[in-house]
């Protein structure tokens, strides 16, 4: 949570605005890190709270319960959360299930989010624990939705370095090359397209993280995925299909309201802390008097997630008097050698019609690029 | 060798130019890479190389086998060297040793040298390698004894960055330790000597790679440990020993000849590719007729390897009329949690006695810290 305003207020105000809802209940905060959030909870009124955390910085959380007060309330268990077993009796809780005992946990807090939502991101632990330990019926998830979200963007001065580093790359290379040949006599041409391959994959075909300003976003946003954090599966958590719906998009930019060109594409997410949507619970779980949302978007300002913005191997130009529409649609998907990485496919297609008479003036092919968000 | 015409001049004279000792010989390449010394030995004259490469760069260097016409000659095998087996039949290669079939190599070459040397570097496969593979009394090992310096450098704006680095996150953390406490009602400050360390850590007490320019060093290099390629052991690549006399250094600063403040003490190795001097080897192995070097020091211009510079907390002043003298000593250790890493130990004192009489005008408490070589 270090130094990151906008993540620490949207946590902050979600639990404490809402410890008429923390009173008296059990909390599990997975991935506590330095234990904030755990602190948060005792002291918005928490009867129990559990923090799980996999690394040694269990130690140091340890150290803040006590320095805040809270030890008695707060016990932090050092483990995988979906190894760990709850000191459950002698804490002296009970579950109303008897077949499902160990699901004794009221409200889960947790800060899980990576890149783009999913990249790294803590999310399939987050939900083996619910599936183990939340109280179905009655459990809140804090944050309760997260949305991911994409929109074209103008940003050519970060577009054209990473297009110049590829040249330079590869006119070092081309040096390289030529030396070996004339002064070292040791013929090298072979590996050239193995190494343009993996310069092009590292300059062009990898997203970068961008604090972008508001202004260069340049349409309207398109939601792409929306989490409900009670009801999401580990299927969920394997990224975007191809197939859904909301992986489409279609984005209309008047060159007449905004200045080009269009660099790319950018992605990035919102959590939602508010009350239960899905069938279960949205009558049984209790209500939360004040929502708060966290987006991760340019319009917000620094967050350490930044956005991933995938750039185009051009930028697309927009004109005075035509409306430019891009559209497409975006899979995401885990990589083949770390399932906690993930690559974007995106493909799209530009347009420009007439803001006269709507007529259609240019139609780009359809074009497709992998990207690794890295 | 990408890029790094120092170190391709070096190896490459020192194979070439040394054809007469190549022709009709049995070579092996320790981590061959793209395969370029491989090449080499070839061209040199070699009856068969062997090239030898772990990683998944062996396809590519058998591709540049091809391209440059010795396929029949280089055998690129790619695994651990100290668990291929040789086709020794197949080649028609004899041992002159029933005893020991295996060891039908005449010459070994190998770019396995790291980062002061030792950082990461392939010595202790190479080792193996050499004592399996290698014909004892007339093997030849390029390069054939490498050679660890050390000396005083004047380098105060890359020291004083460091130390504002530091000085400034710790400044950061005051501020979130702040915020913490009186906008999010949480007590941190007891993770504060830990973060502390971690910064000073990761900013004072690692040592930097570093491109400096020759007119830094201030005096004499010292050396302080020869590797004899031919019999030098695993124990001898774990590092440098506090216990070794070669480790102590004494180094004097004429104020009136150079320009101060010392800011720290710079690492850096040389290679040589000569004959063999060892009891075994000096009067039975081939003599090299133009012997060769290749240095990592400042006076050499750019290597990939640069040198590491280990600053001091606070430069220490030269004065006119004075010299400035350091005694201390060097030990370098593998890291407990990674066997490829290293820590030194600096110990060091200063004093300064006048150019004049000779007279002490000031002797420094002792001094001692652990580096890490990041």
């Amino acid at each position: 949570m270090l130094a990151d305003h906008n993540r620490m207020a949207a946590y902050h105000s979600a639990i404490m605005g809402n410890a008429d809802v923390f009173k008296d209940k059990v909390v599990m905060d997975v991935g506590t890190g330095s234990g904030i959030l755990a602190v948060w909870a005792a002291q918005a009124g928490a009867r129990k709270v559990y923090a799980i955390e996999y690394t040694d910085m269990a130690k140091h959380a340890r150290q803040v319960m006590k320095a805040n007060g809270v030890e008695d309330i707060v016990t932090v268990i050092q483990g995988a959360v979906e190894e760990i077993v709850l000191p459950i009796e002698e804490d002296g809780l009970e579950c109303d299930d008897p077949e499902h005992p160990e699901r004794v946990v009221d409200i889960f807090i947790s800060e899980w989010m990576g890149y783009f939502l999913l990249r790294e991101s803590m999310l399939d632990s987050l939900i083996r624990a619910r599936d183990k330990f939340m109280k179905p019926a009655t459990g809140l998830m804090f944050p309760s939705h997260t949305t991911m979200y994409v929109a074209p963007v103008q940003d050519e001065e970060e577009r054209r370095m990473n297009c110049n580093e590829y040249a330079a790359s590869m006119s070092d290379w081309q040096d390289f090359q030529e030396t070996t040949k004339q002064v070292y006599g040791v013929e090298m041409e072979i590996l050239k397209s193995d190494f343009d391959r993996e310069q092009k994959d590292y300059y062009m075909w990898s997203s970068r993280w961008r604090e972008l300003p508001a202004a260069s976003v340049l349409s309207e946003r398109k939601m792409i995925k929306v989490l409900d954090m009670m009801t999401c599966t580990i299927e969920d958590s394997k990224g975007v299909d191809m197939g859904d719906e909301a992986s489409k998009f279609e984005f209309a930019v008047d060159g007449d309201r905004e200045q080009g060109p269009i660099s790319g594409i950018a992605g990035w997410f919102t959590a939602d802390f508010k009350s239960r949507t899905d069938e279960v619970g949205k009558d049984s779980a209790p209500k939360l008097s004040d929502p708060t949302i966290l987006s991760t978007g340019p319009e917000m300002g620094y967050t350490h997630w930044g956005q991933q913005v995938f750039y185009f191997a051009s930028g697309i130009p927009l004109m005075q008097g035509q409306t430019t529409n891009i559209t497409g649609s975006l899979e995401m998907t885990r990589t083949k050698e770390n399932a906690r990485l993930y690559n974007c496919r995106i493909k799209y297609a530009s347009s420009r019609n007439s803001n006269n008479d709507g007529k259609q003036l240019m139609k780009s092919a359809a074009k497709e690029q992998v990207y690794m968000i890295p």
